[in-house]
């Protein structure tokens, strides 16, 4: 058999190259990526000026890249891939509750506030209570347990979206279970928003007749000692894009209830339960 | 079934997002991409960590490239995707002379040079004669058929890479070929030579045990009006990379004879037949 590249034999080939002593993992992740480029390639008779433009894309969507903006993790979650990743990364048993993926807008260190507290500094949007328990999978409430939100304000943009605009922190923050597991903050019905489409990555959303919105969701990053870290999205279900999120977060057990309410400090309210597997 | 997205029917469930009034072949080429991408991180398990690795290696990939660099086409190079593009893009029927990669080095509008001229300018390396016949599939020879020439100079460089020390058109030229379908021109035995190896390929190369070296060739860019464009390399067959050019461009009828000669003027031959198909 020729050692000579050929297009039957094509990823062998290159395989073959790699080194005897390299670390294991990269050459088995590694055997597996050019398998299956080149089976990508094969498939679709992918042309040479398919390629090019497909370089250029590459290029740009790496060029546009800065420390506030991260195109190719864009690039990534609308194409499921990140959404994926997760999944593959967080696979857990029935009832515990299931993770979403992280996004860009998390700021760690967020103030941590008192039980029912608010975090909507801005006074914008309509007031929701969010409630719940953090349980462990057999129904044991974790208490000290670290419940970390954040939402998009009623315009649609994170605080540091808009860092001349919002209050710090504004729509963030840590709240601390009680000995019965509970939480409770007072935020606001989140609101749906597109995803930053003046890119590389919205052109070919455009391209493939996608929109770029995310229906409304609370962010929740749920931690407690013994116990796996919970990434995590509430999702508001009567949202117009709840059934085509572009980046594929949601998921059924994340719809949340979303009630009208006649209190007079909050005009909705959304329950829900964590349930963490131990680690 | 759900339209939520699952790890199952991950996908799926991308691909059924995409507009029906879009580009078919985008929808073709996508939908192939997203499935072959998504089989490829739940064969390995790909963790977060190793995305996150990867999405930093892409942004540094694309914050590299240049006017004067691509490093998306090293990438594409070092794992013999660009010879898999350019081997699905030109498949000949057998006796045609077979394409390779064309590479960044060619320059457009090079000098035309008569029969027998030299493009060896800085006077360095050893003078070898390339001739042989620009011929049909069915053995016709073609005049006036443009043989477009180019190697590295003796160093392993070719002279858009060392502007101030190489004159311009260094080991360049065009020749046209004459009655007989005859060309001929006085180069330099080509000598073997490192992709750039300075940025993130470069250290991928290391970390998969391979070098970065290419196996010494003669360019070729052989046009003929009403007849299919080669574009493809002579290798020196008793080069030490010749089993493992780095970007994988070395085919079995491509490695051309190089033999020791006592002429005056040049020390080597290699005689070399282009056989061109009709378009």
């Amino acid at each position: 058999m020729s050692k000579y590249f050929s297009e039957e034999r094509s990823a062998e080939v290159v395989n073959a190259r790699m080194g005897d002593a390299i670390n294991p993992r990269l050459k088995e992740v590694m055997a597996s990526l050019v398998t299956h480029l080149h089976a990508f390639a094969k498939d679709v008779d992918l042309s040479q000026e398919e390629w090019d433009i497909a370089i250029d894309f590459l290029t740009r969507t790496g060029q546009i890249c800065t420390e506030e903006r991260q195109e190719f993790i864009l690039l990534s979650d609308i194409l499921g891939f990140s959404m994926l990743v997760d999944a593959i990364s967080n696979r857990r048993p029935e009832g515990a509750t299931e993770n979403t993926v992280f996004g860009p807008f998390h700021v760690a260190n967020a103030p941590v506030r008192e039980f029912g507290e608010t975090i909507s500094l801005d006074g914008k949007g309509e007031p929701c209570l969010f409630t719940g328990k953090v349980l462990d999978t057999d129904g044991t409430p974790i208490a000290g347990a670290c419940v970390d939100v954040w939402s998009d304000n009623s315009d649609g943009y994170y605080d540091v979206q808009q860092p001349d605009i919002q209050p710090k922190w504004n729509n963030r923050g840590r709240f601390i279970t009680r000995e019965d597991g509970s939480y409770s903050f007072v935020g606001i019905k989140p609101v749906s928003y597109p995803i930053p489409d003046d890119g590389p990555v919205g052109k070919l959303l455009g391209a493939l007749g996608r929109h770029p919105y995310r229906p409304a969701h609370m962010h929740f990053l749920v931690t407690a000692e013994g116990h796996q870290t919970i990434v995590t999205h509430t999702f508001v279900g009567d949202d117009s894009y709840i059934g085509d999120d572009t980046v594929f977060g949601v998921k059924e057990t994340l719809v949340a209830p979303f009630t009208k309410t006649d209190g007079s400090e909050t005009s909705w309210l959304s329950e829900f339960d964590f349930v963490m597997v131990r680690a």
